[in-house]
């Protein structure tokens, strides 16, 4: 048995009202019914940053990670409307998604930020849109790069099915400079087959958001991922072992 | 008796500790306390969007404000990292507080911002560094302004101490433009006494910041700064009955 | 004969290749042409940063007055890549345009920069997406305002025709504030009818860009829109005297 | 004789007046000297986009390098006082210097100017503030990295004297990832003797700004530098040969 688990990290971004409020937190339900049925998945939830609190609550005592979306590459004291990586630590979140392609980051905040999170023992995601930004990224280490091909966000059609080229080379060139990284695949992800071919491609996870975040029923959603990714998972450390 | 009420307006900002976690809810205790003694004095309260929701819920029922000390120029949807006013909306907050010195906003995106928070029947509280800008502003419609010199912001040395005549030409330019927008005095305000030089100077209150949120007792300040703003404003309004 | 001018102004925007090289050197000719045939309109050309030097050369001796696109809200000194005031007087500019709707600043960098253009002598043009932002920059004092409904920008659809009532009710809302400013009408300005209606609406004239920059002769649809700027500039201020 | 060439890149920034017309001119005249007096330094200016022109005028025939301080990471087209490679290409610009840190721009957007001056024949100087910057940005393959710790910029203290330890680290972290990117030493170089040891740290050349730009005289400088460059080259690339 591998002891890295498969990743279902969900943004659950800024739709309205799917973010917010009661749907966050259904979001949220949905994800501790998935753990209880499934222990070989790590899920991460990323909710606003105004459903932190509520999410972090919900999930108290259950195993899923809670990511911030962004974190502000500022040192805490006279900023306002801004969120240190100190604010959010104090929180209780585990982690932080960073670089996203709606949110793209400075490089040198992207190094800044990525060394403050290892000091507060705090996870980072960073987004990629293209293999050689991942790789380029990976040089920071990072815990985790999600290579996201911005043209296939929120189109439900995955990068996996479109262009699996680009994650097969992420793989490669991320691979290259660095081996510890753990590359999720983004943009895209609908259903369960494609968190499937996903990690076939050398991947050990995904990054989704409106699949699950606008969906009727996000647990229906996430279970089928997480029975995909587990499947896959299986599959592919089974016959590299 | 005059129906207006002086503001006592709080921003948190994000010095670490004291606006997060239990120092946050610390400081929304002390509001429910000030409150709880004197009714004629309004008081707003802004942390940072993480702890909006924990402040607001220590707030229930009692007669004080939660402002955001932000919000996004973005509408809700796939955007990452960003709290549109809907977020906020939904969260429950009163208002919002926008351009501050230390976040500042283009010119469009504050009047995109104060007609979608009019129509979300959220209160806008917009800042500016001097008094021209606060005229600029005051043709937007917002429903409160504080004009706050940058340079005194954080030093002690309170603007209607240092500069008064940055408040009464303020008060002076944006009465020429909008007579109903309610003006507030900002930067270095730390005692009672600044407090009420600036409603004598004209202006309705004042927003504060590391006075009340760094302070080791934050009740005891705020309620001396409620005081103080409770007799300046009967002072006033009594002379011009 | 009211001393006023109408204005006829030609950001050249970053089309390529032709708001560069000998296509920019191409408009400034036909901008002399127009010139020598006609004195009662003003001519403004706006080029890129790095094709100001040789327009500037190229309208030595001759009436037209050259202005940069924008400049950056910072003093000089140990920046990289920015251009301030500073260096754009020093090169010979006449004045700059600012907060053009594909470029927009902060409110307070707008005031910045309008007050050290003063200092320096150069002449500052803002643009407004919409009518109370004009009025709102109007408190400011900037020499000039254009009204640009963004949405119009580059679709040939003028907003004089499409838009009236924007265009009257930014003259209407400005000159509440200032009468000063001169208020010019921006945004899909095609044809000689467009700046012709454009002033008959109450504005001096006309900010404009592709129909100019991009047409195959650009001295002929200068001409045209020349004439017309005159003409409608005659009837209004006969009528009006 | 190794064909590589140590470089002195000189950033003009925006100093005033030195930065600009006549004396923006004056230090391209004394590259000329510099370069009639030795062929085996590569010397690249940096002037402010205004200068661009006039510099590359005067440097015409002669076997000087022009960079621009920064390109706009855009298409050409309806944008306003925005300046993209395409605009500097039609100038007749050499390359252009990225990333300063004082103008830092977004990875994706570092990729999206690199891939596209690869293109367009423009070679591309990155600035790093620390080694894993650097090595960052290698991946990516410009065809210079210029390492300059930000709080030596302007100090007169060099990086090579004051933290050698700095560019040791960059050329092992940059080297790892890739080797044929030319690797530059900046940030508080002053001296010949400072370029010399950048050079003997394993540099090929140094960015330097202020020594040169605001010098009584640019040309002593400038040949000083020169000499100490050719001088370290010499003696690193004899003994490794």
């Amino acid at each position: 048995m591998h002891p890295l688990k498969p990743v279902l990290a969900v943004n659950f971004k800024a739709y309205h009202p799917h973010s917010f409020g009661v749907y966050a937190l259904n979001i949220a339900k949905a994800a501790v019914k998935v753990r209880d049925e499934f222990r070989d998945v790590e899920i991460i939830l990323a909710p606003p940053f105004t459903e932190l609190y509520r999410v972090i609550r919900e999930l108290e005592g259950v195993d899923v990670k809670v990511f911030a979306q962004h974190a502000d590459p500022l040192e805490p004291g006279a900023i306002t409307g801004y969120i240190p990586l100190e604010g959010l630590k104090e929180l209780g979140v585990h982690g932080v998604i960073l670089n996203h392609s709606e949110h793209k980051l400075r490089l040198s905040d992207i190094f800044y930020l990525i060394r403050k999170a290892r000091r507060l023992e705090l996870e980072v995601l960073i987004c990629a849109d293209e293999p050689e930004i991942g790789a380029s990224v990976a040089v920071l280490e990072p815990d985790m790069i999600a290579v996201e091909p911005p043209e296939l966000i929120g189109t439900g059609i995955s990068v996996s099915r479109a262009k699996p080229e680009v994650i097969t080379r992420s793989v490669e060139l991320i691979s290259r400079v660095n081996q510890r990284v753990k590359i999720l695949t983004g943009a895209g992800i609908s259903t369960g087959e494609d968190v499937y071919t996903a990690i076939k491609l050398g991947t050990v996870g995904v990054l989704v958001a409106s699949a699950i975040v606008k969906a009727k029923d996000p647990y229906t959603v996430m279970r089928e991922m997480a029975l995909s990714a587990i499947k896959a998972f299986e599959e592919t450390h089974k016959s590299t072992n």
